[in-house]
């Protein structure tokens, strides 16, 4: 049970994000700049590494939500997605996305872990200014978005399957429009 | 020298946020509305908790800069700030705050780790949900904000005092008029 009231019947993130509308509505907004705005990374690249992020930090319901869109989002290459919460930037993935999953994995680990190396690893592989960027936001939001998620002790389905449609939501309307 | 291009003499997070305005824009406001938006806990008692993450969290800018507007807005009771930091919830402030700060280090290391006694023991202090809210996001946003500076390699004035004008404008202007 959820430390707070919360709204019934919305689980993780969705719950902490209608009550508290004025945190609720940056914390969306973020999430829709990051994950779907312009960039040199797919949407499909960026919430692959949300999902690996959150997988890593053990947060349910941050891990199956992305992962499922990244699955949706990736259509054809969507046994990518759980390649990389399986292996990490050991995944069968391009050089690019490897060295930009190592850059996560240090930054949700302690940012100061990156070194200059990992980010020339990134930028040999492809990666401009804006992919180095993304990257390490991403992973820090996410260490935000599952400790808010799992800090609140709210509820998450157990099952994959029943993030799939959900998933599928925001693979195609993204943040702004419906509850995470 | 940070890892990717940002403007010069900006330091800490105030490079990419002015550099990236599609993500500053929601970070800044996710700032506003956390740190000075209505809540049961005081702009003071909230930023105190901002530097305490971020300084167990080893991120000079944000330690310091957020101390620096928490000493600026505790006035008299500026000495709390420094205590925090060096005791965390065995500092002498007042039991509401201790149990808050408790919750704030269990969060900046593992959501998960927040128990019900944990927040059982803030609510007899006086906590109520929206303390218990503000507490475990602004303990998961300095987990982000954090990451994000340092993952970037930017940089950050050494000294204290460097901080102490630049504390006081944002105490007294809030996030959405200057640059953090």
């Amino acid at each position: 049970m959820p430390y707070i009231e919360l709204p019934p019947n919305l689980p993780g993130i969705a719950g902490p994000i209608a009550q508290y509308p004025e945190t609720g509505g940056p914390l969306n907004a973020l999430a829709e700049a990051l994950l779907r705005g312009p960039s040199s990374l797919t949407p499909g690249e960026r919430e692959t590494i949300a999902a690996y992020v959150s997988s890593r930090n053990a947060c349910r319901f941050c891990a199956e939500t992305h992962s499922a869109v990244a699955r949706h989002l990736l259509g054809d290459d969507a046994e990518i997605v759980d390649q990389v919460r399986a292996g990490g930037d050991r995944a069968p993935v391009d050089p690019k996305l490897k060295a930009l999953l190592a850059i996560a994995d240090k930054v949700r680990d302690d940012g100061r872990n990156v070194t200059a190396d990992d980010v020339a690893r990134a930028r040999a592989a492809g990666a401009d200014d804006k992919a180095v960027h993304d990257t390490v936001l991403i992973a820090a939001a996410f260490c935000m978005f599952n400790r808010y998620v799992d800090g609140l002790a709210t509820w998450a389905p157990v099952e994959p399957e029943a993030y799939v449609d959900h998933g599928k939501t925001l693979a195609e309307t993204g943040y702004l429009r419906s509850s995470r």
